[in-house]
């Protein structure tokens, strides 16, 4: 099924090269959404493949810049961006452009087990990528295919790293290899990763042991038996709660030292802490500066690994390239996961955690070299129009205009952001399910989080004109609650 | 780094249509493998990157069918294809031809969050790709993005479907979402995965505590506490030994059978058993039909998911589309997880394992349509030219001519295989890495697997002729033995 007729003047993006032109000048609502076609692709697509989590059908070669096309050709300006993983919106033209670049059809169609026989202009794909943006201090960095893949290494990163430690440097015994293959002590350690209340790190099993933002990932699945510590829970405006919020951050830091310590005891030590600068799926809740500095000082004193999982916030959304940049650390994270906008998973590690042994950091793709060639330009368009400085400015027109609105509705509560990475709070999940509702309805598509939290999560080439259009909608939305 | 100007006649496959007249003829070798442009480019790549796995770096660009030029122009026959994951080797000019397709470049640049806004298209890719391939009896497909996620991921669709069973059927209670955010019974069960001996299912923390072939992949890393048993270890050749493998087969089953027993008693019930049909990683060992027929008998006796990890075996390699297609099996297995030649991964399930709960199964992009399409014009290829049938009929040539110069070596060991996934053992481990640097040294590209086995993974495209140097090849390094 396909449908293409209903869209009159089919967007020529082929031959165009900037946004302005061709992406539309406002929503367009046809029908409700999600619309019948949708629904009835749903219905066929449900014979064959699970969709029960399918929310709409998009008919991508019809969308544009920030607004994307449904299968009902509704046109949605779209602040979600295929949660949040899109860094220049739809078909941006000079990512189309790639077509001509003769390594992409062969990336693809012979693509290479990268671990074992990368191609041999791999190491320049990687430096005018990955590296051009590398978070200051980290100069070295692993592709992977997924964040939660991403996140699984780096924890294996660690548990190597802290095993090591133990054995003053050296590589396992042969005491170790042996016991490993029985899942025994010594080659098998009891060590345990810290993550905290609210956080998202993916969904493989143990990354779901580190993940406890929702029931609806963790129930029936077994579990590693991992610390948890809280995230921080502040109050807004943080002006004027200046004295409850440190007093958060000294509880969750207290915490956080006596885990270590009854781990330890436990014979189970903390081999790395993970955890986002902004808990996204939990909810888009912050931690201070000062949180994340005493963070990474108590897990440097007790020999673990501190992992910044970046995968919703890096690549720019925050204002900074990095959100943890806005932290002020001394000395860089140990490792910096990243994904989605990033086009690719993978992550950065300092060098003392560089795995010197074959195969251990291994499988049989370990990443994808098309996306390093999208990277690439996308990095490169980033850069060239400055829209890392853009996300700073429209996000704080987005959040100068919702704290207008919030100040004539007391439904808003908790507005918060960084950059265009902004949020507020409703005062119920199920207010927050009708507002989703209302607004795809009405032609803004955007996203929920944690139990009544709206999230906004447009991508870089959001401008001012968007974010108007995105007040003019939520105002309306907001005068029927 | 490029190496470009070393190749006289670059290889014009983008104008061509068949293999036979682009391929080389035959190997070519100009240096050591890996020569010194390998070497160099990896010392440059260390400083960005890892690179212990690393053996050498290729020209995919000039590299075609069956075989591969490398950094230093070499061109060698490639019997391993990318750790067994290329199906039409390099370059395959149907497949090269995809960057006509108009899907392409926008489902590369406008990456679909596919779990939740799949492309209009999108049941109709799965349609011509995966279930037009579907193993017999299954009609239902996951996408996911390589292996390890999909087998992540069959893990959890099992957990999800023995716990609701116990639940008679119904979803999780109040009391399971609520205690699984603590991790607590009964929202997070004890129940337990039965893997074997020397298999591999991936390096994800979950897949690793079912992984048991080499301590290189285990060591260090905390793991399941879950049961591994034994899987036949059978004497060669096959019609000499019946009664020593028949044994076999009844030694493990009565393991299996205890198994399940013991951790039921304990209150970690097995809720799944996951086997490869070939154990490739550890060793290529390979199981009786009989085997895997009693094997799925006492798994759906226990209530269990019997799946069946075809990352490695299938697409074709064997002689069958699937591996387990030779077992004869009444029933379908529950699961069956791809990867590699397929190249998505995924699994196809039954339809009583369907997950209905939405997020439950879901990432941010469950796949990547870019490879559906790729897939798709695969599967297109091996239908018109039955490579299929071709891989059973070369690789019964390359087995009796192994058989061949086994007769005249009593260094060659446990000759096996099916289709053309053959291997044999040599008498230790040094030799065997021995044979693989003689045999690249001489233009043969070929991998090792297990203690001391040699594994041969070509592609669909493997013909005659391609046995027939493979042959020569290894019969000048075996008389050097």
């Amino acid at each position: 099924m396909r449908f293409s007729s209903c869209v009159n003047r089919i967007i020529p993006w082929r031959s165009l090269t900037t946004i302005a032109t061709c992406e539309p000048s406002k929503p367009e609502m046809k029908t409700t959404f999600p619309g019948p076609k949708s629904m009835a692709l749903k219905s066929e697509m449900s014979k064959i493949h699970q969709n029960a989590s399918t929310r709409a059908f998009f008919d991508y070669e019809r969308s544009f810049g920030n607004y994307v096309v449904d299968a009902d050709c509704n046109k949605l300006l779209d602040v979600y961006m295929q949660i949040s993983s899109l860094p220049l919106g739809y078909n941006h033209p000079e990512l189309v452009d790639l077509i001509k670049d003769p390594r992409l059809i062969t990336s693809l169609v012979s693509r290479p087990a990268l671990g074992s026989f990368p191609r041999t202009d791999f190491a320049d794909m990687i430096k005018s990528s990955l590296i051009s943006v590398a978070p200051k201090g980290l100069s070295e960095v692993q592709t992977m295919l997924c964040g939660t893949s991403a996140n699984e290494n780096a924890l294996k990163t660690a548990f190597i790293y802290y095993s090591a430690q133990k054995r003053g440097g050296k590589p396992p015994t042969p005491e170790d290899l042996t016991s490993c293959m029985k899942q025994e002590l010594p080659g098998t350690p009891k060590w345990t990763i810290l993550a905290f209340n609210g956080a998202f790190h993916g969904r493989s099993l143990a990354m779901l042991s580190c993940t406890r933002s929702k029931p609806v990932h963790k129930v029936d699945i077994p579990a590693h038996d991992w610390p948890i510590s809280p995230y921080p829970r502040y109050k807004y405006p943080l002006d004027q709660n200046v004295q409850y919020n440190k007093r958060q951050d000294e509880d969750c830091l207290a915490n956080i030292a006596e885990q270590f310590r009854s781990r330890r005891e436990k014979g189970q030590d903390i081999a790395a802490v993970i955890i986002e600068p902004i808990q996204s799926e939990g909810g888009d809740h912050h931690g201070s500066p000062e949180f994340f500095k005493a963070l990474q000082k108590i897990t440097k004193e007790n020999g673990a690994v501190f992992i910044v999982d970046e995968v919703q916030t890096g690549g720019g959304p925050t204002g900074t390239f990095w959100c943890h940049e806005q932290w002020g650390l001394q000395t860089p994270p140990d490792i910096v996961v990243f994904s989605k906008k990033m086009i690719t998973g993978g992550y950065y590690y300092a060098s003392h955690l560089k795995v010197n042994e074959g195969y251990r950091i291994f499988n049989t793709w370990m990443g994808d070299p098309t996306k390093l060639i999208v990277l690439e330009k996308v990095v490169k368009v980033i850069k060239e129009q400055r829209l890392v400085e853009q996300a700073k400015i429209v996000g704080g027109i987005l959040k100068t205009g919702l704290e207008d609105i919030k100040s004539r509705n007391d439904k808003i509560l908790n507005l918060r952001g960084v950059g265009t990475y902004v949020a507020f709070d409703l005062p119920t999940p199920e207010l927050r399910d009708k507002f989703i509702e209302e607004a795809c309805n009405s032609g803004l598509h955007v996203g929920g989080c944690g139990d009544s939290a709206i999230r906004f999560r447009p991508a870089l080439v959001y401008e001012k004109k968007h974010a108007e259009i995105t007040l003019d909608i939520i105002n309306n939305v907001m005068n029927k609650f």
